[in-house]
């Protein structure tokens, strides 16, 4: 027989909650161990939601990870569903709960409280948002709902998706999928708002290809319909048809049953803790989506609610509330998500987030090939790095394309959470072998330019900082040097066209007192224009990053 | 006008070679830059080598990166083919050449001087082992020779690889997929002698089920033939037939025009060089295969000749020799080969070196799934960590199997750089999503298991320690914990089974007076039965480290 001592609760019944309650039982086989939840499932894959609609994920079942039986009989975890907790009262050491089925009122006695009460989507309080087919997606049952209305028989048409964040994209790509026809509504000027507008605009490029239409800088004020169901959406400049709303403008965390106990909320509107996920109320823990975190770039509170955060979470509350210690030093705002066969991820801070915080940034964008050129299946991936001009250190990355990102991105984080100079990482002992990547692997070779601009030996552009010489309406030589045929094939409005090979012999043609700015195709010779011209007693040039491959704004022929 | 100064010359024109060339240029545009090479080809893609026999590349154009003339053209580098160095004199500055088509003997003059002759083939003096149609695969002319050989007409029926490395794995692959039958020999007790048996026997079975011979623990002594060509090889234990033969025992870095010098070869028998690739001698430079590296972890001096190495080492000799300041700290010894559809990854030490070196090691095996286990296309990885069990500081990981491993391997490799603690690991914040992980990815459940295991937590044992306790003839009960099915599929010769779901009520049938030794499939159950055990008052109880997935000794019905 196993004594009963303390008892654990943990309110919320998914990622953090049942890792914490897992996790809890083998810290301590004696404890007693509650799970409340006013959901209907515990233990779902949140993250799998979009691809179920999709269909890229048929079986419902398998969203549902873990059953409470499960936790039951293998942990003798109780897991109790239908059980809203409506108070926690600090004082008593209890949580009133509501039976969401037969309506009792319950109350438990608790000795350690961990908090796991996540995070629900934002629902602009406009016109017509309660109407029929006007979804958001966040549980298991939003994801069973937006299932069965597709499935429902009547052809689904048209699909309205508010907001161009991860979920958004995700939800577009599995509708275009279904054959729906899909407007992604963004207020923002770019979709994707944690990227920067230069790497964003050339997934919003990709996605448009795709077929999604994206409407930015513009605002949803209101939807209207027939017979309770939505039929059409109004936004600032024009209306849309839609049969169907996904609102996916953000989530905020659940914290409404802390604040009400006194526990304390921090700057990012989610429950403040410490590393070892303690709130200001002793034996209180928070963990998961509804909890704050550390970014361990800026050293400030940071939310960035993901599943593999709230599993680290739920882990290090969980240990400590069985009467160990552990600490979760901080997250790094790590991002990714899969747009039709792109793949897209962000790490650290972002160019404009980097400047916000103060820093003095230099960056670059750097595209190259995913594995040695030779072998077969290679793509392409275009790295953007952002680095503090002072102490050469990375700041952050964002990397793009069709080619493995994903990787590069988790070696980017490592490298982040030891304070990793851009040197550093330029030199990084990577795994070679051709089917993996090129000898020196695409983040190597980012890193290098990155570098060399940090040491003032080069002297890239951004493609976004030319757009704005054009906005600016600055006077200046846009240098095309790629082939005569890929110049036809389409080149940048206003430039000039004299091949690389040509170049030495035609130094003369360029007017020497204007700066001269080279593009190619991936910035390669562009490099190798920009040392022509220098070495040909030119001052004032200048090459452009990434070139065409980095350059969103579409070109003329 | 481009004045000419120093003179930079550079022996040896593949990976080091060529990059050193470029970088030089780039660093500065007066140089007079020559790169000197007795081969027919620079600039060419060694690694490609193995799947342009085996046809996954088809176009030999592929493998030639750059030829002479674009360096000269684009560059304004001397790159002289055929030009074989036969003597570097230290006091005048100078090479001595022989002009390998016309015989013609020359000299150079340099002011810098960067050796970059790479390494060749160990050719075992074996009686026969001149004999036609056994071959090395090092440079781009033995792989034109091998295809040419394989292209012939005659069927090619046996092959024989000498060497169960990993040029030895990939051309066993590449053959078999051609359809030749073929036998690796190796003289280690396993293949892929840099990783540790445990791990190396996995890939061994899986090399074996996709239909290739290994022999291990066994030594070739001589080749015999017919009109000139192989027919058989003989070993110590047997003879067999071979129409080809490819010797990939080994290789050796090329160091005798260094050593005739007086220029100094480092404890590896490569070139010493300091982290500015400086030799003894000043102004002489020493990058790539034939130059040693330092040790990351060990802080000894290491040589793994690898082109990504040789990448990085050319470019901070070529910035050195340039007049610049650059420097390589080192290496961590990073491996990757695919080898059938199998990834097979090592990074920093093996267990095995880790105990030469000294550490009190403590390692686990761990199975995972490469993403979400409900998104399609999910594999297996078993990841292996190998930690310092004072410091809790990793030292190394291998990581095998059809999912994806590399990412893994750069993410520890950049863990390691930087001296990461397991925990550490463990709690990095690594891009989630289901596509491409699980919520804790693969590397994060492992080092939590390991972190436990470190902090006493836990009593994890590895098959491998099971095996030697059969060997010593120990007394204990191995216990199967998995269902019926799974049992009467396959189990480890001598152990009990009771299913997990059992267990609790069966425990009396358990001797206590014995070790009891858990496992399942993956290791999980085996953990949660160890908890059940230790809950039911039993002292003596461990449970298996990665289970059947981990076991390479076979199972029995």
């Amino acid at each position: 027989m196993i004594k009963k001592d303390k008892h654990l609760i943990i309110i919320g019944g998914v990622a953090a909650g049942m890792k914490a309650a897992a996790k809890a039982r083998r810290e301590s086989a004696a404890m007693r161990i509650t799970v409340l939840t006013d959901e209907e499932h515990v233990s779902y894959a949140g993250c799998g939601m979009p691809y179920f609609v999709g269909d890229i994920i048929k079986d419902p079942q398998k969203l549902i990870i873990r059953r409470p039986e499960y936790f039951k009989g293998m942990h003798d975890i109780d897991v109790l569903t239908h059980h809203q907790v409506v108070r926690i009262d600090i004082r008593s050491r209890s949580v009133r709960v509501k039976h969401l089925v037969n309506g009792q009122d319950l109350t438990f006695h608790y000795d350690k409280l961990i908090i796991a009460t996540g995070a629900q989507p934002v629902i602009p309080p406009l016109p017509g948002v309660s109407l029929g087919n006007i979804f958001t997606l966040r549980t298991v049952t939003d994801a069973f709902k937006i299932k069965s209305f597709m499935n429902a028989g009547e052809k689904v048409r048209n699909a309205v998706v508010v907001g161009g964040g991860l979920i958004g994209l995700e939800m577009a790509e599995n509708l275009v999928v279904r054959g729906v026809g899909v407007t992604v509504v963004e207020l923002f000027d770019h979709i994707l708002p944690p990227l920067d507008k230069d790497m964003a605009l050339l997934v919003q490029n990709y996605v448009k290809e795709n077929g999604v239409e994206v409407i930015t800088s513009d605002k949803v004020e209101s939807f209207e319909g027939e017979g309770g169901n939505v039929t059409r959406v109004i936004t600032g400049k024009q209306w849309l048809p839609a049969d169907i709303v996904i609102l996916s403008v953000g989530i905020k965390p659940n914290t409404k049953l802390a604040q009400d106990a006194g526990i304390k909320i921090g700057v990012t509107s989610a429950i403040e803790v410490n590393e070892r996920m303690e709130t200001n109320i002793p034996d209180v823990y928070a963990a998961g989506d509804c909890a704050e975190s550390t970014h361990l770039i800026t050293g400030k509170p940071a939310w960035v609610p993901l599943g593999s955060t709230a599993a680290k979470m739920g882990r290090v509350a969980a240990v400590n509330a069985a009467g160990g210690h552990d600490t979760l030093k901080g997250i790094l705002g790590t991002l990714i998500v899969k747009v039709f066969e792109m793949n897209v991820g962000k790490v650290g801070l972002s160019e404009r987030e980097a400047v916000k915080e103060g820093f003095t940034v230099e960056s670059v964008i750097v595209p190259a090939a995913d594995r040695a050129h030779y072998y077969p299946g290679g793509k392409e991936i275009i790295t953007k790095l952002i680095a503090d001009a002072a102490t050469r250190k990375l700041l952050g990355a964002e990397i793009i394309g069709t080619g493995v990102v994903d990787k590069r991105i988790d070696t980017i984080a490592t490298a982040l959470t030891f304070g990793a100079t851009v040197k550093q990482v330029s030199q990084l002992d990577l795994a070679y072998a051709p089917p993996y990547a090129m000898a020196m692997d695409a983040i190597i070779v980012a890193a290098n330019v990155l570098d060399n601009k940090l040491q003032g030996k080069t002297a890239g552009i951004l493609p976004q900082e030319v757009m704005e010489k054009y906005e600016r309406g600055e006077d200046f030589v846009l240098l095309d040097v790629r082939t005569e045929a890929e110049y036809k094939g389409g080149h940048i409005r206003g430039c000039r066209h004299i091949p690389l090979d040509k170049l030495a012999s035609r130094v003369h043609e360029l007017d020497g007192s204007k700066e001269i700015i080279t593009y190619c195709r991936a910035g390669l010779r562009a490099a190798h224009a920009y040392r022509i011209l220098r070495n040909a007693g030119l001052k004032n040039v200048r090459y452009m990053d990434g070139s065409i491959l980095a350059w969103p704004y579409g070109l003329e022929k």
